[in-house]
């Protein structure tokens, strides 16, 4: 290969220049001054992009970790209600069933939720709701907003997943009533792969429960925060850090309101793209569920094979994704996270409209000009 | 400062510059042949360090995810028995009770283990042990062959915390009958933290417990790395796997013999200096532990300030540790682990000899001319 493969994913994204190049600073100590400033840098911004002004902490873990040291820490033999329309909705409620009485609150995934029966559920004695807000999966956006206010009103803590949409999308942690929130550093962050931001509020910690696992216990996280120089309990993955930060300040840099504009109208231009050729998006919508802003999921017209039409994009140096679990080869799903921009939404769009040709399916019309129109 | 401060710290410790540039590559797929061929390379090299042929994973996170990972798969509502001679055998000890019935066999910190303790425990029916074999907090190693035997004795499992020792020092899991061993990255393998290796042999499988830790369920490894391609569970830290790659890469090309020589003989640097000092080593050895080789824990002289001391010698670029809790201001550690050579130990050692004399200490012999004739 010439150079790298353009990801068109939903996670991991391509990183920009600065965001690489911070990694390959020489080791420093991580129990310094210099290394609690770089994770300060890394919560203040995620502050911001959370809109939360509660206790927030850098796990070194995936996003998964940070899902589990939710659940962990705040939902142990507890009765836990996991609203669930999709994969990621699907790997909460597994979790929560490890530490608690879990009950799935299941719909198809990429169909709305359930909310009727999270009412009754929280009636019923649930204490905890955990929900995806943005679920890549199916690439329908999740009305965390309805989900905290019921949640609210039954006194149940909300633990909610924003690993896929903070940093690009609108997230109001703590006006949605989100106790618990959770970013991952590879998506809309456009930094490499293996931290996760997690936000704890005062109700949260008024509730904390015993005996996590001991790497992601969040009282010690919250004990290291404090300390001069700030630190994390355990080493902490320095480059990791490094490279966090310079995408924090990047963030800054952009603003939240440009940064969270610039993904919706990516968004935006592959559903043009997506309706010019007559094909379905994937998510079955309501007045409460949106289409996500970060990854667009495509129903495959009848007959189309996700086997041939993807390698054809990929030899073109682009790479896109298909379906997850039952959903592989029935959908295509565009990533719109990070640092991305027109010119890899046009080239994206491009290849996919020359695969899908080739693979002998007709167009209704010309996507690529369709999405010129909406980024032009 | 005008550069990056010599950390000559028992762990993190310099990263040659091979091992730093490999990680601002831009992203790759983890779900690709191109990953899958990293992580190979990653197990296959740490596979020789750990003198096994079992099956070995690398987690994404640090030695205490490792070190968790290893007592939440074999060890829960196990009866343990733990020995304890410094910090992270307190740290197994502590994670162990989260998890299991633990039972401390301690000694003070860098004296020797008490292996008819052990012995008695294990006739009273302790199941696992748990073992730290470089204990860098008082810089002693611990008869790892031993205690191996006299778990196999018992028919029970013997998890051996390997984070300082393997990459740098003589370790064989499976000649020593380790079911379970750690490594961290940033120690001997002189890669970047936020990386942890396992080993897990056939018996310890056996016994799988049930429950871990969703992140840290090993058979969710076992089980994506049987995988074409080799995979992880979850999302993994590609940059920090680039860099171990490279780091074993160059682990392979020095060999490991001539690394485990070189090791010992930048260790026996050390010790020639605080001998020709007239100072004494802190831990207290018998004819079954040993100094370890990769870090040199010292006693501070009646009246010695670590705080006066240790400054002067950070002044001068370079970062040496003090000692942990308890024996904060009584001991220093100068780190011998990666990619550390003779420039290194002298600059160390003539600046620590510089700061004794210029707190007002007199030495009684030349601890730089001491270490060049080990060294040359």
């Amino acid at each position: 290969m010439e150079k790298e493969l353009l990801l068109m994913l939903p996670g991991p994204v391509p990183m920009p220049e600065r965001v690489r190049y911070a990694m390959m600073r020489q080791a420093i100590n991580h129990r310094s001054p210099e290394f609690g400033a770089v994770y300060a840098d890394c919560v203040r911004v995620l502050k911001t992009a959370f809109g939360t002004t509660n206790d927030l902490f850098v796990i070194s873990g995936s996003g998964t970790a940070g899902m589990e040291a939710a659940v962990a820490n705040f939902g142990r033999d507890k009765d836990i209600a996991c609203l669930v329309n999709g994969k990621f909705g699907e790997r909460l409620y597994k979790i929560s069933q490890r530490y608690g009485k879990a009950a799935e609150i299941k719909s198809d995934w990429g169909t709305p939720l359930n909310l009727d029966a999270l009412e009754e559920r929280l009636e019923q004695g649930a204490q905890v709701v955990t929900l995806v807000h943005n679920e890549t999966s199916a690439g329908i956006k999740n009305p965390a907003k309805e989900v905290g206010r019921i949640a609210r009103k039954h006194d149940a803590l909300f633990l909610m997943d924003g690993i896929t949409s903070v940093g690009g999308d609108v997230v109001e942690a703590d006006a949605w009533g989100a106790d618990v929130a959770i970013v991952g550093s590879q998506k809309c962050l456009a930094a490499p792969p293996g931290l996760a931001g997690i936000s704890v509020s005062n109700r949260a910690w008024e509730r904390l429960c015993k005996n996590p696992p001991f790497y992601l216990d969040l009282a010690a996280y919250k004990k290291s925060a404090a300390g001069k120089p700030m630190e994390t309990p355990y080493t902490p993955a320095v480059p990791l850090f490094f490279a966090l930060r310079e995408a924090c300040l990047i963030i800054e840099e952009e603003g939240m309101a440009g940064r969270i504009a610039r993904h919706q109208k990516m968004a935006q231009a592959v559903r043009a793209a997506v309706n010019a050729w007559g094909f379905s998006l994937f998510p079955k919508i309501d007045a409460k569920h949106e289409y996500s802003n970060t990854v667009t999921a495509v129903s495959y017209p009848q007959g189309m094979k996700d086997d041939e039409v993807r390698p054809i994009i990929k030899k073109m140096g682009i790479v896109i994704a298909g379906g997850q679990d039952h959903l592989k080869g029935k959908i295509f799903r565009i990533g719109t996270m990070g640092a991305v921009s027109a010119p890899e939404i046009l080239a994206t769009l491009a290849a996919t409209q020359h695969a899908i040709k080739k693979t002998g399916y007709k167009v209704q019309g010309d996507g690529v000009q369709a999405a010129c129109e909406v980024l032009g």
